[in-house]
């Protein structure tokens, strides 16, 4: 297979700064599409991937899976895009398409298991698939996005991970009008959450440990913040919400969340804390409560966020950096130092001999 | 109000064992039907409740709430049960059928709390509830079930509890045809989930940690059986089962009953442990899976259970004792140590001077 060299950014051992590289991309096939990356938004997973902290990275590993750009050149068979359009990619770049999952357009729970943008098995060179922080991707057209032409391109790229794997768990779980709606972890998930909730009608309360969150918590679209520290606010809330989207990523107690519940409530985690949660029988069998999980989204409801987000004038807080600043970037995301989200603009990486 | 003496089996301290004390019952009053207590079934609460293990028993306390028996006496304006007629009381004698989930038929959710059939706060005499181990039992008609005439007196009254607190979730959750259920733990809950479920159509999977539960496992009605403890088994069978109802009520690993769970499936508890399970986030993220808890199930439904277990000959497999074996029974219980649950014949009390 035909390939050419692109510059990337990426990293050689879970110890190493990501530094830049070479990569070999494929020559568009009939179905593919090549895209100039112009922004890439930087998610914890890439960390926990460089770091090989979630253990199976193959290194080189160019992370990167919040990906929006421009299509430098399409395959003899596309016929969903051209030369010109805007397009995106987040965290899947193909899946086996023929089971269960695949075919209910579930892609990201495909029982072969979906192709990540990064880091996964690469169906076309035999090697570790790679990620945004490059200066162009090759993605089969099925798994491309179109983006809304009135959004501000770098901000609209986290919505591509941080948007989707909110905006399905609140559609999954009926998110609107008449529902209240907790939203616990204010990061990079978190505050997608409360903009999504909002736009979808529902009244949102954020549930935060930290009272100097409270101010951007309503200009982000909260109704009502409940700090989770306050005993007698916790007490004075039991029994309130109808859905609880938990963005938070390193331990907490549940149990404190799942009181807010009303009955036949449900909490939902898209954050991954890494030890296991300890859940009391009591906090869910009186009130026939609900903790679940809920991983990215199809590509169909990924278009469908996309749409809605264009529609609603949603993007993400961002603070844009240059490639170059990237490492500094993650040791900043650790101590929580964002707001909300960083993105890389890729004209660093281009313009970089 | 006035009052009756009756016979009754309680215990009056924590370590005390129980023994024949008298209590008193209130005179039907216009709503009220009298019963006469033929059957009644021995639940796991009951020993929690008379050994204060879920701390808050008043004593004396009389347990029992799988009650089956015959009225004696109907108030004024009783409508629904005449003198003669079959009846059962289960885990409910009141609640404040004014919330929303009385309202809606689910008055085991009762937001101002549900009236236990023992030791609860007694409207009428303004001390504890009273249970099913006692000569007679006055309920408010409301919370007043009909028998099926064609069952085993005896054997139906386990469904006052073990059957509807599985006969419940298995609804909630749309067991049926085409569904593959799991059901973990075969005792007092587990042997009547998988009779009901079997009735429901679904395919029943008995999951279990002794080869020896087999055999009695496709005796009540089980399709397949996986032993727990072969981790050859639980590896085949990752990812088939629609439904788990969950009834064990020791520590148990829940991430190894949830990797059986098909994507978007459900593992609901309805046994009781009492520390916290740790639920690992990637046991429910990847197959946006639920875990959740339920509790009994509202009269309309139960009276619903009671009419298919009717229809389709449903009762407990039950070893009949008199009351004087109490003690010994709850030793038995602790050890597992019956199949599949104990039932007082009443007359035994009745009887006794």
């Amino acid at each position: 297979m035909n390939t050419h060299t692109v510059k990337a950014f990426g990293t050689e051992a879970p110890e190493a700064d990501l530094k830049q590289m070479s990569i070999e991309r494929r020559e568009a096939t009939a179905k593919d599409v090549e895209i100039d990356v112009l922004y890439c938004g930087v998610c914890h997973s890439d960390i926990h991937t460089a770091r090989n902290e979630w253990p199976g990275t193959i290194y080189p590993n160019v992370p990167g899976h919040e990906i929006v750009g421009r299509i430098t050149k399409v395959g003899s068979s596309v016929t969903k895009f051209k030369v010109g359009d805007l397009a995106a990619v987040g965290c899947m770049v193909d899946s086996c398409r023929e089971c269960e999952s695949c075919k209910e357009g579930l892609e990201q729970y495909c029982e072969n298991g979906m192709t990540g943008t990064y880091n996964a098995p690469d169906k076309h060179l035999g090697i570790q698939t790679f990620g945004g922080y490059s200066e162009r991707v090759v993605v089969d057209q099925d798994f491309v996005l179109r983006v809304p032409e009135n959004l501000d391109l770098a901000a609209a790229a986290p919505l591509l991970c941080a948007g989707i794997t909110t905006y399905s768990p609140l559609k999954h779980w009926n998110v609107g009008p008449g529902k209240k709606v907790g939203i616990v972890g204010i990061g990079g998930l978190g505050h997608m959450g409360v903009k999504l909730a909002k736009a979808m009608g529902a009244h949102v309360v954020v549930i935060t440990t930290s009272a100097s969150k409270t101010e951007d918590a309503k200009r982000l679209g909260a109704d009502e913040v409940i700090l989770s520290n306050d005993a007698e606010q916790m007490k004075n809330n039991a029994g309130t919400l109808h859905f609880i989207l938990d963005c938070v990523s390193a331990q907490h107690d549940i149990n404190a969340y799942l009181s807010l519940l009303k009955r036949d409530g449900q909490l939902t985690l898209v954050g991954a804390p890494e030890e296991p949660l300890p859940v009391a029988p009591f906090s869910l069998i009186p009130g026939r409560k609900s903790f679940s999980g809920s991983m990215i989204g199809g590509i169909a409801e990924t278009q469908e966020m996309l749409d809605f987000c264009g529609k609603h004038n949603i993007t993400s807080d961002i603070e844009l950096i240059p490639i170059q600043d990237i490492n500094n970037a993650y040791e900043r995301m650790l101590k929580g130092d964002v707001k909300y989200r960083f993105v890389i603009d890729m004209a660093s990486l281009k313009n970089n001999s």
